[in-house]
């Protein structure tokens, strides 16, 4: 496979054992059942953290600065409660902010439930990794991997180097 | 009523008494009439100040971290004029952002006017407040506040600490 | 005419000399047929810089505290590839961001194609010089002006200090 992905349960449910990880399990078969429209892509990692901003950072930076993984995903901790802090912590570790996700992922979502505006979701690159928050809803990481699929790979592509996707229209 | 709603006023013109509050009555109408839908909201205070960023960031400081109250509303500020400075006042207060309500109301101001582009509007969470900035324009606030509607009062039990919404979809 | 407008392409192809500039030209003749639209606008500053952090910065400082222009167009760089750094260039020196000037271009670039979400465009005011990052794609110069267009010449009376203009609806 050509690209590295990474899962990242965040959740103090499940990292306290007082819950089962539903939203790992189906993350990673969203990625699978999505590896040839992603250009190759294969799940080499995944783990579970509670709602805390500094363990959130330290996995999200081995697997970007150490394992050099291509995408990373998180599931969970987006909301409005004060134990969500997902964002915040993906926010201190990207150095490029990449918008457009958001806006097609909050779009999507919108189409499906209203509750979708209370995503706080950010997103960006850290060196050559493409670090995305997703919400902790099974049902929901699908959704937004789908609104994501259609320029996915190229952004996947273009963060490894490949000089034949720098310039697709519109960026 | 389970919310409080604070309601700033931010009006170079206002705050001088060269002209009337037009904006501020009417936030306080339109929160009053959607209290049911927002779970029991009830405005506790109003106030307003000239456009000024110390005076809008103190008004936002004593309402979040002394009146703890639910939910700030700012009205005005947010052109793109050198006295706009509302988002930069706010921005410099919230602790974490929330971009989905932005997305929803910018959404559906765009629907009723393409000037809806040329609001600036930030919005996000202090402690267990959650302020939001919105037009001057009286019957834009209308159209901003029904905008949120659908999720703003989750949004507000999740900040109060109600575990049940704690994971609504896509969260 | 009244506003004046500076457009910057940022490309290490065509700085090098290894390439020609399309966008730049394309980008004269949009705003050029669309100065009536934007209140009389006048292209009066041109130039390429590479894909480089400091580069780009001078440029956009030159024209918005010597030149005093009311608009600056920047043309590439805002995609995925280590090179891309205009938009971490454009926020470096903006004062007040315009994210409803983002959602727009993205609303309406998405409806061409999905590589749109690829966009990372920055835009804000210096002073009182707004300053929008566009694609370096020729024909997305053009999308992306039109999507601006409803709105941009009361953006630039605002910044021009216009009182007329003070408040349109929705700001
Ligand atoms: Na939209």
């Amino acid at each position: 496979s050509e690209f590295k992905v990474a899962i990242l349960t965040v959740s103090d449910t499940v990292a306290s054992g007082a819950g089962p990880d539903r939203s790992g399990p189906k993350a990673v078969s969203v990625v699978n059942s999505s590896s040839e429209k992603l250009g190759g892509a294969r799940v080499v990692s995944t783990a579970v953290v509670p709602d805390d901003v500094n363990k959130i950072k330290n996995a999200l930076q081995r697997w970007s600065d150490f394992d050099k993984v291509d995408l990373i995903l998180t599931l969970g901790g987006t909301g409005f409660t004060s134990r969500d802090v997902t964002p915040e912590a993906t926010k201190e570790l990207i150095e490029k902010e990449t918008p457009g996700l958001l806006y097609v992922m909050m779009q999507e979502s919108l189409k499906v439930t209203p509750f979708a505006m209370l995503s706080r979701s950010a997103a960006g690159i850290r060196g050559s990794t493409l670090i995305i928050n997703m919400p902790g809803n099974p049902n929901a990481v699908a959704e937004c991997m789908e609104a994501l699929l259609p320029a996915l790979k190229h952004a996947l592509k273009q963060l490894k180097g490949d000089k034949r996707e720098k310039h697709p229209r519109h960026v």
